[in-house]
């Protein structure tokens, strides 16, 4: 079994759905994961100790998903040299918007890459690209992967008629 | 000198002129505080050390400003036992809605305190308030603050004609 | 039964889901507390006269539940000398945001302790964590609370694989 | 010296600039007023005695300037049987838009007539107007404004060219 | 039967749930009122016609409700020298925070007063307050409704144990 | 001399700003305009009538400015069987949002085009390329201007260095 | 069977509903149009190759829908010298604000016309109307277009009662 | 003189300011960068073939700004395997909310990695994150960025007293 490249964390279990697509695209990639609960408020130890000691054991990449007053991406990336990916829960009361600014807004020199509210697919392909940058066979996949999205979309016209 | 019982503490140092009015309002009140910068982005260790220890050095309550994506006031409750008070920075992009719903929108089981955008004076008053729940002369002081108010506003009746 | 050291009040009966959960944490904490329907809007004198008198009979903290133009906090703050905490409810049109802020947007001298929209169990911890602040027993329980989330939190990992 | 037949309050004297275009109005219409500051948060008690008392002098209406968590448009509808129309103040943060929701909002009930944020000139108007239901000069005199109104924009096509 | 005083206004046959209220309030106080569907965008002759007569027929009072880019209340104000109330219709899309900009935000000279979202009924009372003005028997009424609101609120106090 | 064939229409005079790059690139284009000030709400007789006729006298397109509850497009597409281009005009208070939102949310069956907030130039290009649909020279004249859009933007390039 | 002259182009077939509601409009007209699916983002060659030679082909005008980070409508403008209307499609997370503001903030130089959010079907009557420029039977149509919904609107107001 | 890495595109030559600090971090950090302006609505081309063949010529990430109406990220991100992050640029209407949402919301397939609104310095931190992936020297770079912040963070609390 592959030493994981990514981790993906999220802050609760009812943040698995969206944070699960992004697990999806790893898969499909080939790119080896693992995926944890650390809740910023409730594990902050936790949440430190991963983000601190993350690359020491071979991630590359942190993938954070955090609803409301989203802390985890944010603090993830104060703890980590990593690069680390946002995204942001869709929430019951304000729709995302508060999550989207919690993790975007991040002030200079702790910068936290957030991608579309509810979108984890999106935050596993980011991390994907960002490996492929020195992996030339995944960044071959990436560039197939662009190919399939485009035919898939121009097949749609034949339907439409 | 008396042991401070209220730690302010704040993300940036240019969110001192916000900060500092909390500061007045416990000076005022003769509540002593201490006051640091650290900040959850940049120095995440100190902020969570800082959280976690307060209580063991006999503060009581913690007022904690920031800005943007603003994650101390979280964090500062994620580490402590003590109530914490979250002052919404304005921000130069966003007025501080964003400042706002990253402090407010926490989720359940650990609360912050949210006062108004830019509001450090009513962080201060809501910290002498909440000190005052076992302290009759400080409950005193506030009857008196709030007759002060009341004074103040009713004789700018006589200034209007 | 023991003299109830918290009021939880709010506007209106259709409130009661949301204020409910502030109620549960007290009860779970053994903190006694009472519960009234008063609305800034429809009884503006029992209003008033609930959270001018409060202290008097005891009441240590106020919390207070509204949802849209939400008056009730603020103005249980403009009569009551005690710390109000302020819980915005989701409304049907702008699902809450207006609640929070017409709630967390209080003037310098007047503060309200805001927590999210709809987070009644904060408003509970909160005023559990105030109370605590001269009262070891509760403290502890505090700590311990803060315990068992973090423990709650850790042990989803072991579901998640 | 007539008897003042409109109540313009506010909550605070940083209000006046906004709530005298108001008054101007009424002076331009000949409709008599009187003009308080009074604060729901720091005069809660005369708040509620001007509100609970303004129709037994003779006011028909209150117009209330309010501006960030502004309640007092709101609570002096919930003291009076008047018509209460509400002024939302322009506010350093969110610009007023707290002002506008926190007046517009109001529950099933208590109704408040809400104006563009600082336009006091509205609030005046439309005092005027209502006022003008039962009296015919004054509604002929309405018609005269907005004749004036209408000629004044119609003139403005001349200095274009 | 009595002359209508009351003009109630619409933009379209969904919007009459919401106007209805409206209705009902003026029904409950004995006001006689009529009901039109009258689009500002798609009647726009029938739309000026009916605000630039109503008074001439003895309506006192206009209460117009439009939603998304809801234009009606405001040019029902600009053809008509009565008060007009804007009732902001709840839309599918933004849930009415477009209808509310579009009729609070009116240009000095011409008002509009707004009640809150999605709030006939409120309509319906701030149309009674304001004929109550001259209307003892009008004006007593609304004291006793307010009196049964408080009755009501109190009492929910009983069913809450 | 030209018979004009967009009318550009504004509230205020204090539009001109903004309307005036509008009429500036019908010009630069050679396309004849005329320039109006009416009200929707203060001239309502008039924008009817101007809106009404327009297409008699040769107008082939309209641009409507106006800001906050800004209903003089809607009003004037309401009128005409003309295709209305509306300007959202940058408010004090809000920035334009409520324009915005105002223009754009017209109901099914009567359309505003809306461009952005405050650019006056792109519903006057928008224009030009309607008039263009059936004029080979002015559609000739657009696509030069677009390739001098493009040579402008990529000689930037050169003082970039 | 005739040539196309309005393009309709959209994102994703999800797109679909609401873009339908513009083609039928223009059957109802008689206007030939063509329907495609093409991403900005998945097909960005396709999307700048269909734009770009839309004219050629004898297209007039390119009705563009899309939603979130919505793209599309201002490609298609840049691309093409034709008038471009954007649709601005609800999304879920924040029903479609994103889309509007991505679609109506084009920068000086490159408009595009932006209906309601979800409003396929004005963008089909601004397209009608932008052809009936020249078109003396299709600007007849839409003559009788608004009377009929005039028509139906007023005879709404017999079932009232 | 080194090949650059990264490559740094912007709308408009407006866009410098905020784009030079994503400039002037690659600097401090050693990477070669390129700059360019290319407009996605005004050299479409342009912006099509930089996108599509930067990662030929051996740039690994594109760094694009753009405001309002922002479609340069997104688009880039369209035409390019690389991962790109979008730096929303401040608008003057609309603050930037406007240029977050364009570069944040984009669909499922082609992520763009967004920073906050005008932090060009966080963007160029997060490339160098990216690159560091496999450059031992620059995480190395990176951990020391960190110790710095964390350092002049802890020393402005001897300033503050």
């Amino acid at each position: 079994m592959k030493k994981p490249l990514v981790g993906i964390i999220m802050g609760s279990d009812s943040d698995l759905p969206t944070m699960q697509e992004a697990a999806n695209v790893l898969a499909e990639f080939g790119v080896a994961y693992e995926m944890k609960i650390t809740s910023a408020h409730r594990t902050p130890e936790y949440m430190a100790s991963y983000s601190s000691n993350a690359h020491k054991r071979g991630i590359k990449i942190i993938i954070a998903g955090a609803g409301g007053a989203a802390h985890l991406p944010g603090m993830s990336a104060a703890h980590s040299p990593l690069p680390v990916i946002g995204v942001p829960i869709k929430t019951k009361s304000l729709d995302g918007i508060d999550s989207l600014l919690s993790i975007a807004q991040m002030p200079g020199g702790v910068p936290v890459a957030s991608v579309a509210i509810g979108n984890g697919k999106n935050a596993g392909i980011l991390a994907v690209q960002m490996l492929a940058i020195h992996d030339k066979k995944l960044f071959q996949k990436i560039i197939e992967y662009k190919k399939k999205l485009k035919k898939e979309s121009l097949q749609k016209n034949k339907t439409l008629k």
